[in-house]
């Protein structure tokens, strides 16, 4: 038992399988360094003695802590008071003609992206561990989620961004009293001098390729579909991939609950990455290590030419019998205003590139109208509108008399 | 009784107090024309025969259609499916030196603004009455708002901006379908054309001030507030004030739980403005008429020169005992930092001038800690990231080495 009082039983590395006991390691592997990122282990005989659907039935608790025997937390004093999950999951009828598809909106989170999910469950672990500041390297939305949770519970914040990330990112850091630091070089070199850093000031890390505990925030989403699926878990669920973890997180989600027998099997899985950043893509389907490469997309929330946790991720993919797949930037764009066109869910483009995928998978015959399909959105389209004003178009401008009204409309065929 | 079942008895000229019943008028006053706003009239007695506390205690509904009792709408068959309102109220500790702070994140809205209350009632109503279009004269949000609704439900969408609107905004409604018209002109420019090419193409509209129904979706963040706090009522509730139309919600909400004995009493209601745009705080202060003004401020949401729903705000405001402020730029961006940096609740410069209000209202004195109180944050800072950067501050550049980062912290004093 994790000295928390979580049912946490410890943490076997997904490189060598060595199996460690609570509290005796804090990150990753001993024996293999940065690359053995860990998994929790919990007893699942005793959650299922505990825990059952119809605790969540009755539950009115309006966030992912609905999931608390399922998590690395001991205790309700240490949770973040930000609210996190439980987010809509929309059925978007008949949309890219499959009557069967819902779309999880995990923008409706405190910081705008499904990040605050794993943010949360290590802030209430960093509250328990009585740590005097938290840091983390960032394309964005993981450095803003932190900076609003650390923010939220008093702790100085420490972020390392690359130096060409967006400005409207950098700004929601800054006005959140993070220190961020602007590091000349990619997503890469930013990652490594945090780690740096962190090592060397000894602040929390909340990487969450190298904090075991992050994934398990970011398995709540899954236990939010089967949940507002009533339990039905659809045949496929289209996942956006940059750095593996949400993946990782998403296949755990699904593993647990058929391991808990609240539902009856995991979906197949598929991860979609940006064409310009494809490198987990390559490495499942050439069977593969992975090859980093240099990032080229408009996505820059998955923009990760070096992900770290892409052995979960592949395992889990493998596992749930998906695939991966890549699609072009000018998909992510069109994705970006077909699915808000078609659901008012105006997302990213790192947020709407699951939804690029599936319109592919629609395209070349994969998935057909008898699937039923949960596609992850995870940003807001506001997170990056220079995006949203390529995938746009323009206004009408008019003067201020009726008869431009009419003229724009006619010339636009709408009366 | 209302056609569509709900308990609505009709509506009362805010001008004339002239009664109409249901079905007999659509948007203002046949009398006194656009100045007649109406307000929605129920049966309360009704009312509290079939709706209690208890029976809020118990719901799961994870939205304001908690509140269905209370709401114009018939059927729960037209309900739009985007998720709104029940959202977060924080208590932000100590924040302002005040031990009973507590801060609703309006953001937490499908389209990341309080408006989406409004336009949620007002598509149900378009639903039930079968409209072909949707429309509204917008400065941003509201118009953001009805672009997500109109897509999610189907329908053709038409919002009038001024041409200077933030182009973030603009791009958002333009991912989102809707025609844009940018007119050459103020806010109240863009409302007038908006009017008149409603009445000449049967559109539905959105606008606050006209449509009766919209009021009812806003204020359901007071209902919400209530309940949040166990149903003791607060001392004094900020709220930032723009056309009016929230206040006025604010205020119906607040007397309406009174009225039907959930709660003792109607809390203190400051109403707060932008020093370049008070004509509101001007006309409650000088008990006089309203004169319109020309907007210069940052809070763009809320710069709005000729305010139509004023004297609902004002009538609310002086019945709750409270007041009318206002609060210069520069207080409302360092009151962006300073509620994020606080509470991790990042607003735009109009969701957080009731906050900047606050913070004046306690350095002058008429606020001190034994108040219990709350302020409304009605839009997501990601709205205007340039304002966001005014306030926020900059990155700090760093190469790639370790001492470049000690460098830095010791120059900010952190190491």
């Amino acid at each position: 038992m994790d000295r928390s009082g979580a049912r946490v039983t410890g943490f076997k590395c997904v490189l060598c399988d060595r199996v460690y006991a609570p509290g005796e390691v804090t990150y990753t592997c001993v024996d293999c360094g940065l690359e053995g990122i860990l998994d929790v282990l919990y007893d699942y005989d005793e959650i299922a003695r505990e825990f059952s659907r119809a605790d969540l039935e009755r539950s009115i608790e309006n966030s992912h802590w609905r999931y608390m025997p399922l998590l690395p937390i001991g205790s309700e004093e240490t949770l973040p008071v930000l609210r996190t999950g439980w987010t809509p999951l929309y059925h978007a009828e008949g949309v890219l003609g499959l009557p069967n598809l819902y779309v999880k909106d995990d923008s409706m989170n405190p910081t705008a992206s499904l990040k605050d999910r794993a943010t949360s469950v290590a802030m209430a672990r960093a509250a328990e561990e009585g740590v005097s500041a938290v840091a983390a390297a960032s394309t964005g939305n993981a450095g803003c989620s932190l900076a609003g949770f650390a923010a939220a519970q008093g702790l100085p914040c420490y972020i390392f961004v690359p130096a060409d990330a967006p400005s409207p990112k950098v700004a929601q850091l800054l006005v959140l009293g993070a220190t961020v630091f602007a590091v000349d070089g990619t997503y890469g070199d930013a990652f490594d001098l945090a780690s740096e850093a962190i090592a060397a000031f000894g602040w929390y890390n909340r990487s969450c390729a190298v904090n075991p505990y992050l994934v398990e925030g970011k398995k709540t989403v899954a236990l939010e579909v089967c949940e507002q699926l009533d339990f039905e878990v659809p045949d496929k669920v289209f996942v956006p991939v940059g750095d593996g973890c949400i993946m990782s997180g998403v296949y755990k989600g699904f593993a647990e609950f058929e391991k808990l027998g609240f539902t009856e099997k995991v979906p197949e899985l598929v991860g979609v990455q940006a064409e310009g950043c494809d490198p987990i893509r390559e490495a499942f389907d050439g069977l593969c290590e992975l090859v980093p490469c240099e990032a080229d997309t408009c996505a820059d929330s998955i923009a990760c030419g070096h992900p770290r946790n892409w052995r979960k991720a592949v395992r889990g993919v493998r596992a749930s019998g998906g695939r991966m797949m890549a699609v072009p930037d000018d998909a992510i764009l069109a994705g970006m205003a077909e699915l808000a066109r078609s659901t008012g869910v105006f997302g990213e483009p790192a947020g709407v590139t699951a939804f690029a995928g599936l319109a592919a998978a629609v395209r070349e015959g994969s998935v057909t109208p008898d699937d039923t399909v949960v596609v992850l959105m995870t940003g807001s389209g506001l997170k990056d509108t220079e995006s949203a004003m390529r995938a746009a178009g323009e206004a009408v401008p008019v003067g201020r008399s009726l008869e431009d009204v009419e003229r724009a409309l006619r010339d636009r065929a709408e009366i």
